[in-house]
């Protein structure tokens, strides 16, 4: 299925009247909204393919419908979201999941969508049918030789498909780790893991980063070897210029200020790349901006302040990715929620009146401070993310003409009732 | 397989002299090992049918192998831990992964091995491919009447089930919750929910009990609708007489203080079983012992002196099940482990010395009350449990005979090296 | 200090163009915009006495200027504010630090403010210099039978004053538990605490209701003797109709689901106060909304929803008070954010679209409910909130007026430099 | 007061034969034990001055008797334990509280009783009667540079007070940070210590160290500017190689694995002391050893593990201190249980079969894992810990001693029932 540019037109037509108010609304009350409408256009975020299904927990999947059953599908999937926000036009692969048969047509079914390849995705936290050598004691950390080969070859074949589809990036998450005391000597995991990413990080090409992501627990419950920021800088710093550590939002110990990391690893020009999602308890995969967000508004206000004195662009400076799981929605509606609201949070950290905060900071103005932050959070700036996207031609309210064009229905129509996407 | 109980007379004959120095020296140091040496022997503790399988995470599952393959395997399985450790004499079967063909000639397996027929578990948390109504929105609590009736009819079948085998208690665990804010009415989840459980209530037989288990998160992650000890205890107390709390370890808030708890819900009556397993992070559902092993001796300090206050008996006054899902073990070695863990905890709450930590609390003499605890903690213990085990015709050291007797190669050797057990 | 009306007036009339636009904004949004604000108007948050000085850790205090020395100057700090906002008529006093002199003075004295007295607030966590027992093991819960009478003595002497004052509620909070295992029997403790409870219970009069509030450690790091909901529960049943569980907001364990206890407690008809904070780690007592103001709403959707379904009014159905502590901020500033960061939440709980949340709800369309939240909470209601100030004689921006009128260094001027309020 | 050794003797006699047959008991299950025995002499804790008295939280204190009023009175309750156990040959001094008159009277005293002066403390959490600047919005952190340069000539003069007493370290706990989003720019608070630091860095005598502690809250309590492990190590590696980071047990978000913080930093050549506790919830600073026994015995397994695989000395590679508060128990009866605690986990990780473990994680023999580590820490130390005791002159039972002696009983006698020694 596709989605005809004059349906978008025509529900932005019948919106128009009400957007322009409310646009003129929240315009009067920013000088630089102009400024802002680029860069929100500017900005996209990539697309997991494993979230285009419907994810589960160890305790079972509630299977949707309609879902994508190969990668052509899956950036069918993209392109539709793409379609209908203009915000989404990268997807990222799993390898695996998503070796595509052949590279030019993937390309240029990508193109056809406006999406690009973002960041590749290796997998050694499951046993392949296939596989030699069993990752159950962890893969690049694994006391066995033969199985970290396995592993770090892995990881070599995936960047040899990104470079295929014009990916730049390698993202290594790791389950490795223990569950019980004792099992690792943590020395040695760190060791052999360090040595392990060596390998894959001399095969990047020149142009490619390599993000280390980390994760304080599961799959492992009781360490794991890339645990933390400060375990996955370690790594970064340890491997050389193209290593940047990747934030996943839900990787985090209980109450952890994930701002002021992403401020420092900022600071310490090793921030590559970031995971959003929401959560509760643990890493809960929820929709972005479910949960907690002003969480969400705080850290993006801290990568545009670091990004502006680091002098990087946003669009382009760091691998900007959903890494969420659906378990009770469709993963199309979803995702277009998880979108909207970081569009919402970055919107309303742009609007930060820096020079007003830096004066209230300098004085120790703490009451200030917080008026400032709040101020903006307060602000209804969905008429300025509407704004965007429909100057880039997407849709006023993508959701409500997801629903109305009854994508789910013709996906059904197409692919049929039972299908089950890879996913998590 | 089947443990010839001459080779338990071996090993116990080889290590007699190395047990019997020890056990003096433990003896000589408490009072009442004779009537410690009864109650260890008397306390069983039963084993889930699903945890006899490898378990895994949403991330995937290493399977391990020589894994039973039907309810005669399961039971079979138990058999063998029982034939070891003399401790766990009784098997908790799960519905419908467990649903017998025959209960007469399951009865006679089961008492052949010694082991009666523990709590039966339902299963409302996962989809059956027969399934009318889908759980994907919850069961009991579930908005449409249809899949609630449903989820009532499957817990008065597993109910019928039970009472064949001669279980006595049903254990009602519930996944449902809602993964978003606004989902759900929590009033109406509750009352629904109460409705359900008062018709399966309706259901039990005169001498049965029903346990409502509750989980402060996961498969849920923004609200479960029975998430903590002070909501099932107003189930229970609204349903009646027959229905209790049962608290599992890994079902609580970080940090939470699950041994007050326990003292509360015996003060009220209405403490039902108990789910062992042990966790660093959320529900990781590790070994008993392997994270916190003071905690458990605190638990079960509470146990022993709040069962005693309330005279109940020690051995059938509460449910005792082991709840775990083993990764990374052999699921029978960790079995082992978990049993031994318990035992010594209990054996070390009995050896506390209830007179002087009396008068040293009615004196809030703080460091004297410290001292009384850290004393049976910090006791060696091991020989007074494999006394007990011993005399009860269980091995001295259950786990070094199941690995000189190559039990699980033999299981391999009957069952195949792939096979794939039900369990999370 | 007292703050002329005819200051507000000038501020108003300043802001009016503006806030007419924006109140015209918000307005066309909701239909049911004049109920809401009549609703903001009667709403009104009480203010604890001991919030009006600077507070502290156990690492030190700050300590800020112009703080009350007295009663008299804590009303008058009260006065101030709810001249500001027409949204803090009340004040919360604590015993022994507030002990009035003259009834019929202050009682005046406050009523020239618009001031009512909420619930009297009693201490038994600290010594007091003329005190003959001690609390150092607890009050309610004391081993020592002379060291609760002396703790119930106290509550009953806290209720004289209340009455006096025309209070109609006594706030039970208790730092009984303990801070090492063994230290307490927890069924003696509570038994002692509840027989306590019902001797206070008993002094009660007939209008009257007593508060037990919950919290979940801290100062007391091992247990706590009424240390969640569920416990408080238990006790406001045992004591009678009187007695109701107050929550406060950071007294919780990490990551606890407030609204659905909320729900819940509403539901049993035992919900009885509140206390506002925020926080991140522990019991911060920050700003309430600086850190979670999604959580805030969402406690407020269940609020509303839940009230409104038990037919209770909203502004005296429950006790509404804020409990922070201000430690880097001037505590009157620290308290407008506060109460401006409730009645946003009040007020958007207020426009969710019930209606629409039960067809959504009654369908599972978690999508949908998803978005009728958010779409209330992206709405920026701060002028409907303003609206409704002004039309009470409130100034539409009253953080900025208490700077421009330097109501803090004229409270200098009147109270000195060095001064150092009562308060934690 | 001073114990005079012959009423050690005393105690050491009475309790001769049964020490001796569990000390044989405990040996012959091991046959590294006199090598062991001799590391249990070596090994020494440090006292922090601030810790001799009742400490209290933010609700109050309830103070204890015959506390010490001098510097004097803090050595020589030192010295009592040091008498008693000695295992705490050292004190930690902080500065402003303990300032010495008379440098060579000061040592004299505390070579008198042999004592050591460990790491010294800063003081910049609190504001001092005399000071000029105020650290209300942090002192090496703080926006203005007087304040920076006011705690770094603090942190100066405290290193001159350490040359003087034969100290060799300066540890820096920062309680610098903020209670609100929008308060700091992380950055420039990052870059503002940094550079106080690098200026006390300059300061530091050849043969000294500076331990740079982390927290992650308290008491600010929505960032800390070094609040963890990750960031400690940044300010660590960017000093240079005499600074390094300081472990204190309960500066971590919960859950965290200490354990693998400490390998990793035993790797990087960047641990340089601990600062010994125990938690249940936060930092409660309650007697190391009381709540979570089996990390305590797991942190140091990692630290002799580590220790060794890096060639540093047990007793001098580390600076090894307390950290607690002493809220309800006589604070001297506290240290003794946190030294014996501190022992026993130090003695079973001597015991850990190091071999037999390497050959296990070699094989990924998880069940083998635990129960190498399980069977020490399920065996009986405390005679070992006696013996090494023993033979250095302390006493069988230093606590029992402490209390038939009546030595609190004796302070109170000497210095009177009310005081109130510096402390948190």
């Amino acid at each position: 299925m596709q989605i005809e540019s004059y349906k978008i037109e025509e529900q932005n037509q019948q919106l128009a009247a009400s957007q322009q108010r409310k646009f003129d609304f929240v315009k009067e009350q920013f000088s630089n909204s102009e400024a802002i409408i680029q860069k929100l256009i500017n900005f996209q975020i990539a697309i997991p393919s494993w979230a285009l299904g419907t994810g589960g927990t160890r305790f079972g999947r509630f299977s949707g419908s309609g879902e994508p059953r190969s990668l052509e599908e899956k950036i069918e999937d993209v392109g539709l979201l793409h379609a209908l926000n203009k915000s989404s036009g990268a997807i990222s692969l799993h390898i695996p999941w998503d070796i595509p048969q052949n590279y030019q047509a993937i390309k240029a079914l990508a193109a056809q969508h406006g999406l690009r390849f973002d960041a590749v995705n290796s997998n050694t936290f499951q046993d392949q049918p296939d596989q030699k050598q069993s990752y159950k004691f962890g893969s690049l950390q694994n006391v066995d030789k033969a199985v970290r080969k396995q592993a770090i070859d892995h990881n070599i074949e995936v960047i040899k498909h990104g470079i295929e589809l014009g990916s730049e990036a390698l993202t290594v998450w790791l389950a490795d780790g223990s569950n019980f005391p004792g099992q690792l000597n943590f020395r040695k995991a760190f060791q052999n893991t360090l040595e392990s990413l060596q390998e894959i990080y001399a095969a990047l090409p020149e142009n490619w980063k390599v993000f280390v992501e980390y994760k304080a627990f599961e799959p492992n419950f009781y360490s794991t070897t890339v645990a933390d920021w400060g375990q996955s800088l370690l790594y970064a710093t340890k491997l050389g210029p193209k290593a940047y550590t990747l934030v996943d939002l839900g990787h985090h110990l209980p109450n952890a200020n994930i701002e002021q990391i992403v401020s420092l690893l900022l600071m310490e020009g090793k921030l590559g790349g970031f995971h959003f999602n929401d959560s509760k308890y643990a890493d809960d995969d929820l929709t972005t901006g479910s949960i907690r967000p002003y969480q969400l508004f705080l850290i993006f206000n801290e990568l545009v302040e670091g990004m502006d004195a680091m002098g990087m662009d946003h669009a382009t400076g760091l691998g900007w990715m959903i890494d969420a799981s659906h378990n009770v929605k469709d993963p199309l509606e979803d995702l277009l929620q998880s979108v909207e609201a970081i569009m919402i949070a970055y919107a309303q950290a742009l609007l930060v009146d820096r020079k007003a905060l830096n004066e209230a900071q300098a004085v120790s103005d703490v009451v200030r401070c917080q008026e400032i932050l709040q101020n903006v959070f307060r602000t209804d700036v969905r008429a300025l993310v509407a704004e965007a996207r429909m100057r880039a031609g997407g849709a006023a309210d993508p959701l409500a003409l997801y629903r109305s064009l009854k994508v789910r229905e013709n996906l059904i129509g197409e692919r049929g009732y039972k299908t089950v996407a890879t996913g998590l």
